[in-house]
């Protein structure tokens, strides 16, 4: 990316801070053609203030019309190219459940399905096997043994697991192993790539003791296997923006985006005004904040309208204790849309605003998708959001003579 | 950059003119949140009739976030795309004293220090000898010789100078020789590529000579040499853009810019109504007409908002002299903001009017930054304003059938 390199050459050592709270899926739309979104319904004060004295933008997390997951929401918002920078879909889901992954790990997701006596898939989700019941089938693999290697075989949800594979020349680029289809056998984990020849052959051992363990279960006998994928290498936040970042998150998946990208994880808060504690209480050793509020995309996700517009109006009201800090650069966004009249993320762009005292009037008055749209950084790729962030803070130097 | 393949694809020959007044950091910020901007604060009658009736915009010269020193800045308004097309450190040091490089021309700058009995920098700027002192250090310079190689020595200010090396084979990449401390005996040059070779052992020469002609000198008895660099390779303005431009600029820096894209100096204009008379006395020569304003940008670097005001509003009243020259397009724009609020460059977007017989009305009444960031260009890289004029004056053919 031409903006790491940019920001690598540019980036200066500064006392100065800043805050992003990034409020999940905070995007939304009207329950009725031309109506008010759940952020324009919402009671917010304490945004408005912000968006009439900072500036104010449309962010659009990945392209025009692409709806993106939590990971590349985040990584776009962390100021890494979610076109170039991709977190594999096993990674992201050992991420998502808190496994810490190292430079050695491959991860992948695995699917217990049920195998007949032929071998040939016959449910592909095992029934949907209770979450406690698979619990006890992840335990029973926890006993695999390979050679050379070690494995973690961690439960997810029902049928869901993660195997992550550690040892010197692992390699991501092996195949999936689910046929998609009932009738068939599981496929052989194959290496796409000569690196991976090894992988695969480890992922083969697994599968094969996995299936005598897991002879006598009558349900979970089988298991497909997908999404094979290592450690992402993201630069991280020191290295980039010489900024000791930390992260404020209560679920685990944002943990481990915000480790992804080098942050230090702070607290052990619950409830949002625990959040803003950490946050007093970690102030002085960090020069960067994220701090994640889940709730405004849960609510979305459950189409639940009035429930998101009640959590928006609880970030609001916390507004006021994070400027009480003090901070150089606060920025509020989201990162994506999740309007509770889809009930699941959504492309459109991501109200945003950033306030510092280094701002231009912009004519935003309120801070909503209607104003940051007309907004002083109008509609902008949401990588573009840490060098803003980090030219207010004044951390950056300038560019050619 | 793909812009330049279509413009030599689609440009035409024609006989309409544009204009671009280009007022040097011409952006600001309020002096108090949510005031107004310098620009906002002046009184322009006529710039405001050019929003009106033409298109404005708010130009990002580099990418958001980025200050953009003078050289990225006018690189990107006469459509080089400024990441791509870098000057290197020496050819704008060069460039900015009036030195007009040429094609087997290297050069670098210079710092004079104080070396001690053992060779080591005991101060870094020569006790920052007066300019007068310099130049005569600088003309005893001038007298080293070095075989198969021309050799320039220009005084810049106090302690800077700058030295061209002029001969064939040679090339930019030789590192600094700045060792950054004191205590340390300067770094000897080197190569920093195979091609550079020469290049080092000319300029090991030159500082082993000017050691010897600077033996008895009691401050200035060493240098420093930094940012070797050649002139960088511009498709000119004619290649491009079948344009026969002028430059009607007062200070050596953007004389040489322009001069770097293949422009004419045109004048020896000190005043701007000069500037508007040169304007107008080479008006049938030319079909582009780069008039550089340069107040408004040092009235910012000095912190003085009320004077730069006057400076806008002084710009503003030579408007209607342009305009009765008929240029088919007049564009007036900044190459970066100046906020006399930050006393610097800044990374905000630069307010852009674009006015034109084929502008589409977009709402923008005014000529300010609130303006601008609503008008019909929205806020666009500054590398595309070259295309948008020559749009504008019908010099641009259709792309595929």
């Amino acid at each position: 990316m031409i903006e790491h390199e940019l920001v690598r050459e540019l980036a200066e050592k500064s006392s100065t801070k800043i805050v992003m709270v990034v409020a999940d899926g905070l995007g939304g739309l009207p329950l009725d053609p031309g109506g008010r979104t759940e952020l324009e319904s919402a009671e917010t004060p304490n945004l408005d203030r912000l968006a009439a004295t900072g500036t104010c933008g449309a962010s659009v997390p990945v392209l025009p019309g692409i709806t993106p997951g939590s990971g590349p929401g985040h990584l776009a918002l962390f100021g890494y190219d979610p076109l170039e920078f991709r977190i594999g879909r096993g990674a992201l889901e050992a991420t998502g459940i808190g496994f810490e992954l190292g430079p050695e790990d491959v991860a992948a997701r695995g699917n217990f399905c049920t195998l007949d006596a032929a071998g040939r898939i016959s449910d592909r989700r095992a029934g949907r096997i209770p979450s406690e019941e698979s619990f006890k089938v992840v335990e029973r693999l926890q006993g695999v043994r390979i050679p050379g290697v070690e494995t973690f075989v961690k439960p997810v949800k029902e049928h869901r697991f993660v195997v992550v594979f550690r040892g010197k020349g692992l390699d991501g680029a092996v195949a999936d192993t689910d046929p998609q289809a009932t009738g068939v056998a599981p496929l052989d984990p194959v290496a796409a790539s000569p690196a991976a020849a090894r992988t695969a052959e480890v992922a083969r051992e697994f599968v094969a003791q996995a299936r005598r363990v897991l002879a006598d279960e009558p349900k979970a006998n089988g298991m497909v296997l997908r999404g094979f994928a290592a450690k992402p290498r993201l630069p991280g936040y020191e290295e980039l923006y010489r900024l000791r970042a930390a992260a404020i998150a209560v679920y685990p998946m944002y943990k481990g985006l915000a480790r992804l990208a080098g942050m230090t994880l702070v607290g052990n808060a619950h409830t949002l005004d625990e959040q803003i504690d950490t946050l007093a209480a970690c102030w002085r050793d960090h020069d960067f904040f994220f701090l994640h509020f889940k709730y405004t995309d849960s609510t979305g996700e459950d189409g639940a309208f009035d429930a998101k517009v009640r959590r928006i109006e609880e970030l609001d009201r916390v507004i006021p204790r994070i400027e009480a800090l003090g901070p150089d650069v606060l920025v509020v966004t989201g990162d994506h849309s999740t309007p509770s009249l889809l009930k699941s993320h959504s492309w459109h762009p991501v109200p945003t605003v950033l306030a510092a005292a280094t701002c231009r009037p912009d004519g935003a008055e309120k801070f909503s998708e209607r104003h940051c749209v007309r907004g002083g950084f109008g509609i902008f790729p949401a990588k573009h959001l840490m060098l803003l962030a980090m030219a207010h803070a004044q951390r950056l130097g300038k560019y050619g003579a």
